[in-house]
């Protein structure tokens, strides 16, 4: 039977590994096969075709679930040798699926309910990019399975209300309703009616037996009849085959045993050597894995005859388009000479605006604060249903949701999302910004309201420890440009970056704009740079992000009007700037120099700029609730307070 | 009429600020009249009385409603010069309202989602309160105040989920369903049958028009009656009674400007100058402030007669028993001699048994990770309903949920909560545990797995940036105890903090016991110590946490074989170092030494004990699925690893 095989192949690894998650594998065997059988639209030969469904397995920690499917359909990369390898150093087979190690694993799993939210980003992408280049050229469907784990964390909320408000009728998720978490039952702390909660967001839903692959075909061709996303409860038994482990807790997060295992494989009938798939059933599965080819194939003469192939294949590549940056280069030709004031969110305003019609593949969005993050290009149309061809998404007041969304649909490929909101919120946002930094999902987090400049609203809206929280994550390049000649600039960058991240930080506030004369080159690519150069030789360095920059530059002017050679660095990304050759790093940082650096922010991270003996101009601790010019004065973020800093280690 | 007072106060309010949010609180003026009239239980003039209802503004930015109702009550700290001052510095009346700011509000809110995820905790402590001293000390109520965006937020649904499970029939949401945010109309982004939603999870509910003060009153008695949690869709105008922007989003987020006050007022007949109450309303206002206190006297008497009177008093105090600690000193008498092996989670475990029936407070529980997180003390029961008397609470898959929960039974008062789960997902909980720390609760985030130690389930679980983050955020003690004796210090620091949040960053992985001798005090306390002393003068000193510090002392003992005199310093409080005296921070940093530190982290914020020159032994990036001694291994983080930098600066 073909789903003993995935029940056999997870026991097999896990005990071999003496670490994994044997029990939903074993559980979810069944709906698996007959999806993966029946309907799932994939070829394993051409695991990145662009037409393929996909399938996301939310609850992660079963990834010998996929790994096992994979192998057995015949993914190349998926090889026994792979399982055998299960959650060892340097083998594609990791603990939880990783995006990127093994073809056929669509996005990184594990932490719960997210792998469920990126499934509506894929679903997004999908309706959207049909809308641009037809449904002869995209018309797949995505598929999820989603455990108890992910139903109960808050973000599967955001996302099935998301999902429902877009009628995502292409999105199937089938829960594995086992009613066992780690602690034992689900019972113990949830006694939710998920089908009614799915359907109070505008989901269709079913409840079937796990195990009876009738029922599971039936329910799997009814959804995909529905014109809403669908739920299926799958009430299945965690570890079932097991010989008398089976609907225990005991099977979710160990091996089984070698007794236990034994036992289950003679219950079975199962008489091959571990990792081994008797040759009829190998055959059986290995068809199942051949069976997309014809579709595939049959979509390849469409692509090949397709007026749009071209650029349907440039997009999915992620290659920007020809002259993606002119308009960009010209009012950065334009900026150094009008100087314009203004807050850096509307300077991203204006970046976007000179990139939205050149990049089609920019798809925007803000969790309902689009007049304040700017994220709205004029004109631009929102994406829903039935057309789904807008290019603005209202993500609702889901920080994480929209994140999560975000990378779906970059790893769907044939968008490139950016969304808005508050940078205090991408606390919310967190854990999706770092799946975005593991895997490398080209997204931009516009965050604005960056520092106690928005003001009055308090310290629960203004980030201190956020800068530096944001820096930390690997991967992840952290913007703060300084003006509107910076904010073109760092947005060019990350839109440049294919398999990075971006985190744009940006001020409520006016401010002047700093980069008046014309570079020639994008200097915030370098990720610091000598702003203004002392007069003489330079007797103090002062470092300086966003809105602060100003302020450096003011207290410059007075340094020098009192004979002290200053210059100043405008800092726009720590990340970038770590990249740099090591000789230019040094002759930015000038360590002969008094330095003292500048951010509304708190001091770590800094050192590496001013060393143990600079100054640091900053916060160091919550703001307050008080207009923007009262607390910068207030918590002594001001030009003078730079000046004495510096003439104090003179 | 008495709600319109609350009105033009909110219009009066952010008129003047030139800045706030008047459209919640003239949109709920009238459920929050018929509430604080006819069913809150309260005293204006004793606003701390342990038994008043809660009341929780989780719409944060409506803040005017609070500060009008508490104002308009006789609150003594709610003046009208502080309404006058409306989101000024220094002023009780920030933009959101903030705990310990101004007496009466419970919670600081205005992220969204999270004063309801808080309240879930105040109505958990109350009916674990009650169990504990009876009814007659403990039975009062926790309303809420919801708008939209609180029940978009994800976190909502980890609460309410929580909250039906557990049956807190006297927990009540009185949601704003105005169908308003601010990008538009609610539709734009949402199409959730709320009421739906709620009673899925085991709520009744029931919808009302929230300006028809019958239906109001006819609900709240209704709620009153409910043997589980209640939800009030309360259908409101935003902005009611704006003269001609009542119902629209314009009123949401800003002043409604001279000439559309002049007219509001007028239409509602209000001749008085901005803040002033007419006298007969004031009366009535003042009146339903006092209303209360004779059930404040008749509580008084009965806490007078109550046998457990004085324990009542301290626990609500939050003072610590005497002798709360003996048996944790006898512990740490013992371990210095019996010098265990053991994962510090294990070490957390045994901290835990020596406090846990001292401190009768101390209330644990796990998201789901019971036997991971070592929280559960033998034989402890578990809260649930009809008697609440237990002391662990099986939070579920919802970490943020916990957190804010953990949060709310803090702010209640009488329970000092603490919660486990991995320390990577204290990336979903961050957002509660920022509130933690700007409002200083105790509560102590349990967060085992602490680094790539963990092993095989890989990066999506492995901590490398985390330790940075959790010591970004100010005021949050991050411990990070190298054995069991550190454990049970760093235990006994969090809980003596009564206003500081602690994260308790814990290894899967076992290590040995590295303080092997009595000092005869908390050496943690001070953040960072000599653990191990030169054998002359030193040359090195290795800087080191938790697991890493046993991997310093070997490095250490390899180094004095060569005859390279090195000093180790645990550091198991960046925080708590940071207090010392200059003096003593110089002593333990010894700056004229060769500089190492080892901690499988990221580099960020240790330059204050390395400087630029020394070396950081650790993560540059993101983990792997491997075993941990091979990860320790591959990545470079060893004893070997540490002689090299430590002799390459030699």
């Amino acid at each position: 039977m073909m789903a003993n095989a995935i029940r056999v192949l997870a026991m097999d690894g896990v005990e071999k590994a003496k670490s994994g998650h044997p029990g939903m594998p074993m559980g979810m065997a069944d709906v698996a096969t007959v999806l993966f059988s029946k309907f799932l639209k994939f070829d394993a030969s051409a695991p990145n075709w662009a037409d393929r469904d996909r399938f996301i397995l939310s609850a992660g920690h079963g990834s010998m679930l996929i790994y096992s499917l994979l192998h057995l359909t015949g993914y190349k990369q998926a090889t026994r040798e792979q399982l055998e390898n299960f959650r060892q150093w340097g083998s594609r087979t990791a603990g939880h699926p990783e995006y990127g190690h093994l073809e056929g694993v669509e996005v990184t799993t594990g932490p719960l309910g997210q792998g469920l939210a990126h499934s509506v980003g894929f679903a997004m992408a999908e309706r959207h990019l049909a809308s641009r280049f037809g449904d002869e050229l995209v018309d797949h469907r995505t598929w999820v399975i989603a455990g108890d784990g992910c139903l109960m964390e808050g973000i599967s909320q955001e996302a099935i209300a998301l999902a429902g408000r877009l009628k995502l009728n292409k999105l199937c998720v089938l829960w594995d309703d086992n009613a066992i978490t780690i602690d034992g039952s689900v019972a113990l702390s949830d006694a939710t009616d998920q089908l009614a909660r799915f359907k109070a967001s505008g989901w269709a839903v079913k409840a079937i037996d796990g195990h009876d692959h009738g029922q599971i075909k039936k329910a799997l061709a009814w959804a995909t009849k529905q014109s809403v996303p669908t739920l299926i409860a799958c009430k299945t038994k965690i570890g079932k085959g097991a010989a008398t482990m089976e609907g225990s807790h005991k099977t979710h997060g160990a091996a089984l045993g070698d007794m236990e295992i034994a036992a289950s494989r003679q219950a079975m009938g199962w008489t091959a050597a571990p990792f081994e798939i008797p040759a009829e059933l190998d055959k059986e599965w290995k068809k199942v894995g051949k069976a997309g080819s014809k579709h595939r194939k049959a979509w390849e003469a469409r692509h090949l005859a397709h007026a749009q192939r071209d650029e349907f294949t440039r997009a999915m590549s992620g290659d920007l388009p020809n002259g993606a940056f002119a308009a960009l280069d010209a009012k950065l030709k334009e900026l150094v000479e009008t100087k314009p004031a203004m807050a850096t969110r509307q300077s991203s305003g204006e970046a976007l605006a000179t990139v939205f019609d050149a990049i089609p593949e920019l798809v925007g969005g803000s969790a309902d604060l689009t007049g304040s993050n700017n994220t709205f290009v004029k004109n631009t149309q929102i994406m829903d249903a039935p057309t789904y061809h807008g290019r603005y998404v209202n993500y609702g007041i889901r920080e994480f949701g929209m994140a999560a969304a975000m990378n779906g649909m970059a790893l769907h490929g044939g968008v490139i999302p950016y969304g808005g909101t508050f940078m205090v919120f991408s606390d919310y946002s967190r854990p999706a910004i770092r799946l975005a930094a593991l895997m490398g999902t080209r997204v931009v987090h516009v965050l604005t309201h960056d520092s106690i400049g928005l003001g009055e609203d308090g310290p629960t809206h203004q980030p201190v420890e956020h800068l530096a929280a944001l820096r930390a994550i690997p991967n992840l390049m952290v913007f703060r440009p300084a003006d509107t000649v910076e904010a073109l600039e760092c947005w060019q960058v990350a839109l440049q970056h294919k398999t990075t991240p971006s985190a744009m930080c940006l001020s409520r506030q006016k401010t002047p704009a700093v980069r008046t004369t014309d570079a020639g080159e994008n200097l915030s690519r370098k990720g610091a740079y000598e702003l203004k150069a002392a007069n003489g030789t330079a007797k103090v360095s002062l470092f300086a992000t966003g809105t602060e920059v100003a302020i450096a530059l003011d207290a410059a002017a007075k340094l020098e009007a009192e004979g002290i050679a200053t210059r100043v660095v405008s800092v726009p990304s720590f990340e970038l700037f770590a990249q740099q050759p090591k000789a230019y790093q040094d002759a930015v940082i000038a360590r002969g120099t008094v330095r003292v650096a500048v951010e509304a922010g708190l001091e770590q991270g800094w050192m590496r700029f001013i060393g143990e003996d600079g100054a640091f101009v900053g916060m160091t601790g919550f703001g307050a609730s008080a207009p923007a010019e009262v607390l910068y004065e207030k918590f002594g973020i001001t030009a003078g307070a730079v000046v004495e800093a510096a003439k104090a280690r003179l």
